[in-house]
């Protein structure tokens, strides 16, 4: 008799060998018609694999991330079976499954393959597919593996560094590959296939090595599924920020001043000021005190803090002095400046919480290459805070934060997230810093108050911070996708580095516990994940320029100049579109340029003392006297 | 006979030759007993020097700053001659007139001068000036010279560098010295002496050198004008912003962050912002917009503008990468990336001029024991912007840019002020960048805009920055010292560096000019004057803390805390003095840390729902509801 447990704790069992599809057909034949894939004590496997002993089992289906990838890693087989059969000298190397589909790495000898291409591969995957063949995998020898590749220098190269015994290859139709398994049961359920992009990508990812065409793909289960992926990343391509932040003259980068660090245009930084304000005016209600500190630090701040024996070799290199042989680094975080706050005076246990927060502006090397959009800079403002407290005050604090970001995500309009709660990875512990006792402390201190806080919480092993556990907050955006904002981190190890502490009530030294936070993440990414979130149309409150007025011609500068002082008395910024242009045309422009509010003044506004008020993507909204105008824009713009 | 051209362009004749003190006592006696100094020809002579041909001669009292340096360099021969009457083995080397005062560098050959010895030498010094000695000045040869010091290494390499012929001995009493003239004409109107200090000193400033004594003096013509120095020296001692930074928890420096590099604490960073969004209003009002650059920037970037070129040795070293070979460098001012952005889109003369301003933090290498408090430091934030507009516009923008400092100046308690126009050295054209048609242009420029603004100005040739000449505005403080506050300059250079342009009327493309300015200088230089100017008691709308809230025991907490929220939810800043101290104590500490407003509450306070109002320096206002109470804090602390 062999027990398969299933992962809501029950047990089947079932005698001599059992596939998992076996398993599913047990429960019901729904289940079996869907499963595609199944976790066999951790492994991925196919549904047909035997089980023969005792085993935790797992069933996957497309909704799975993991069924998805077996989807995918065997769609990259049909993809490679049709690029071989209209490129039979092509050589094949590696195509893994992705976040989102496939890819092949191929070296197509010099042949050429582009996106008039695609077409016919799409057409081959699908006539292939059809033919509903099963994957079936099966052990090669190391030697009758080299001997079936002894033309393919990139799989002989594979298959050099695997040790006998453990090769296998993969068979479906016609066409064979190396292969480690965890396929779908066969091919006939891939009904849509999409080719999406041919690239340039170097053999293992080294610029010395040949260069090879990446050719990515997608699959569905269902037609409808991929019209609706095209769909979203076709809007996904107009919300991209780069291309929003050039249109709406947010932000631009410069060659000379580097790759990386953002140039943030007037409209841009005015909605950078009216994030540090909100989230400034929250943290002043909750109690935290601002700080500001210099963008670089002596190296001996950071050899301190332990982040130079950690990164310094991968960061921006030492700033040296032209006498006097002082080092300095650009600040990689805020965190050590703070700590030297905390240690320029003497605390009390009744001083704390200390709560100190900066808008900091930090800078970290990235690869060129690795950089994108306002998503990955190598400069970026931390809407950082370090909050010293003693330990029993630690939950309190660490939910007082959680209630901090709640509110922030929500006045901003993301309802949709999980907490993940990111542990250390125990098996290697060489790669953090602090006792074991502190880290258990830290990392329950965190579950405790994300339970308490009834936080919907995934929790990964190995995703801490080098010195200590977090709560990462994960938005979905309008479009589904998931982006990581903001982090709450527990830290004993800094105050020890720093020799931090406050009397007690014993009078006795004691160590406070660090909590570093920062709801946002940093304000460029942020920027970014509201822009693709919203496609442009901020929040009102957010709008760098709520509205613009539009005379229809010159007459009208004097009532128009009048008009733009009332707003601007009121706080609420906006400009006059003086062009010479007629006026449908500065309403076409204004619209592009995603201003909610128009102002339409001409002879009839200007007797009247009114403006004629156009709402973007509404139209007309009708005749305001300049007071009502006012007092309606002013309710619209107000903070939440 | 000899004609005399005076300062007001009048011109007197006299037969033969004639004195400085013969002109004054033509003119008055009364003058030529006050004349104590005279510049012939722009030469300081004594005023016994016989002039033998036609010349201009400017006559010096006391009250002219050419004056008190004769009266001083005078009194460095009268501290000598009291040295060396008591430590004869002593070696003089040279004894200038300074800012205040004077000082005499003196190797003591290994015998101890210390603050002890301070009194016996200002009482010799003074018996010697009331024998009323007058100052010989003649001429001696090199050979004589060398053979008088032989002795004395100092003077003998002070002898060596000077040309035969030129060189001149001075007498008064029995002490004779090498010096090059300008003495009052004789010791007896010096009547009061202070020897004020003693510390070490390397001959010639090397520290290869010798290490000497420096004794610092101060002498006046009447006993008043000392008392009252010593007490604005002592004065000054108590509002030194250092002191005033500390014991009001403004600012503080980490040895482990670096010299010169200030952390701000919450109070300091509160007044900070608080200057920030002063004058972010009034440029919101003046049409500027605001713009956020990183703090770092492509060593290109620099080369681009000349900065590299002109500082990089002397400044913080480049920042390598650790891969992919780039140089960047830590910005030292915001002009560069103003530019990039400048350039970033194209403009038309009628979007002229633009005007990007940005509170940038620069980082700028001292040597270390060049840095004092915030007055001179290695990072700090600029309160910059950059006009960039057509040469039609220049002088209207510059005469606005004027506007804007002098409101800032009135607003903050700054009523004495002058301009220096600050030109070209056109004797020393290699130190500049740029044609001189363009320095022509904008020193005119600025010059007819501080005229057309009533300006009191003074031209000082030399002191401009390397790419164009400047309008620097000098304070008085309440201690009558002079402090260099805002700048405004004029750029040709930049524009062309960055090859900026836009279009004109006629459809070609036009450089733009650009101005530079700054109207605090830096908020680190104008927080530590704005503290000596007012001692530390802040205008009421810049204090970090107007009001602390005494309540006389622990009983009344709820309502504390009611009567802070009230505050609070109007913007007006304050806390709790929650201690378990006695209210005079806690009067005292809230008096100490200046705060300008306390609110007493007790039993009696609770019940009627008021505050006891107590102002510092004024004593007890009396009883207040809290309606009342907030309205006039709402008013005493209301921005200009």
């Amino acid at each position: 008799m062999i027990k398969i447990t299933l992962p809501d704790g029950s047990v089947k069992e079932f005698e001599n060998s059992v596939t998992p599809l076996d398993v599913a057909k047990s429960i019901s034949e729904g289940l079996a018609r869907n499963t595609i894939s199944a976790l066999v004590d951790g492994k991925q496997v196919e549904v047909t694999t035997p089980i023969t002993a005792d085993a935790t089992v797992q069933l996957l289906t497309w909704n799975d991330d993991l069924g998805k990838k077996a989807f995918w890693h065997s769609s990259a087989h049909l993809l490679a079976q049709a690029i071989m059969e209209y490129y039979p000298s092509a050589k094949l190397t590696i195509g893994p499954a992705i976040e989102n589909g496939f890819y092949y790495d191929v070296d197509f000898g010099g042949e050429a393959f582009s996106e008039k291409d695609f077409e016919k591969i799409e057409k081959k995957m699908l006539e292939n597919a059809k033919k509903d063949s099963s994957f079936r995998l099966y052990p090669v020898s190391k030697k009758d593996a080299l001997q079936e590749y002894k033309n393919n220098e990139y799989k002989t190269e594979l298959i050099e560094n695997l040790e006998d015994g453990t090769i296998t290859f993969c068979t479906h139709d016609n066409f064979t590959d190396l292969c480690r398994g965890g396929h779908i049961p066969s091919t006939g359920i891939v009904k849509a296939v999409k080719v999406l992009n041919a690239a340039g990508a170097y053999w293992r990812g080294d610029e010395k090595n040949k260069q090879l065409v990446r050719v990515y793909g997608i699959t569905f289960p269902k037609q409808k599924d991929l019209t609706e992926y095209l769909e979203r990343i076709e809007e996904a391509k107009k919300r991209d920020h780069r291309k929003l932040g050039k249109e709406l003259g947010l932000f631009t980068f410069s060659e000379k001043v580097g790759a990386g660090l953002p140039l943030w245009l007037p409209k841009g930084a005015k909605l950078r000021q009216k994030l540090i304000d909100f989230l400034g005016a929250a943290q002043q209600k909750a109690g935290y005190e601002i700080v500001a500190t210099p963008h670089i630090g002596h190296k001996d701040l950071y050899v301190t803090s332990g982040h130079y024996d950690k990164y310094g070799a991968d960061s921006f290199q030492p700033i040296k002095t032209p006498n006097e042989g002082e080092e300095f680094l650009l600040k990689p975080m805020n965190c050590p400046h703070h700590c030297e706050i905390y240690r320029s005076a003497p605390w009390s246990y009744k001083d704390l919480p200390k709560r100190f927060a900066e808008f900091g502006t930090v800078y970290r090397y990235e690869q060129s290459g690795e950089l994108h959009g306002l998503t990955r800079v190598r400069g970026f403002t931390q809407d950082d805070a370090h909050i010293f407290c003693t330990p029993d005050q630690l939950i309190g604090e660490f939910e007082k934060v959680i209630d901090l970001v709640l509110y922030t995500f929500k006045s901003l309009g993301f309802e949709n997230f999980t907490a993940q709660v990111s542990l250390r990875d125990k098996e290697n512990k060489e790669k953090y810093i602090g006792t074991d006792e502190n880290w258990e402390k830290a990392e329950n201190a965190i579950k405790q108050a994300a339970e308490s806080k009834n936080l919907p919480t995934v929790i990964e092993y190995g995703e801490a911070a080098f010195y200590g556990p977090k709560l990462d907050f994960m938005v979905k955006d309008a479009l589904g996708r998931s982006w990581q904002l903001g982090t709450i981190q527990v830290d004993y190890n800094l105050p020890e580095r720093f020799d931090l502490h406050y009397i007690g009530p014993d009078n006795e030294k004691h160590r406070p516990v660090m909590i570093h936070r920062a709801p946002f993440g940093s304000l460029e990414r942020f920027v970014a994940i509201l822009l693709e979130h919203t496609g442009g149309d901020l929040p009102l409150w957010l709008s760098p320029e709520p509205f613009i007025i539009l005379p229809i011609s010159e007459k009208y500068t004097v009532y128009t100049k009048k008009v733009l002082n009332l707003m601007e008395n009121s706080d609420i910024c906006g400009r006059i579109d003086e062009r010479n242009e007629k006026t449908g045309k500065k309403i076409r422009d204004a619209e592009i340029n995603k201003i909610p509010y128009m102002f339409i003044v001409g002879e009839k506004e200007e007797e009247s003392g009114t403006v004629s008020i156009r709402k973007r993507g509404e139209g007309d909204l009708g005749t305001l006297s300049l007071e009502e105008a006012v007092r309606m824009m002013k309710k619209v713009t107000d903070k939440p």
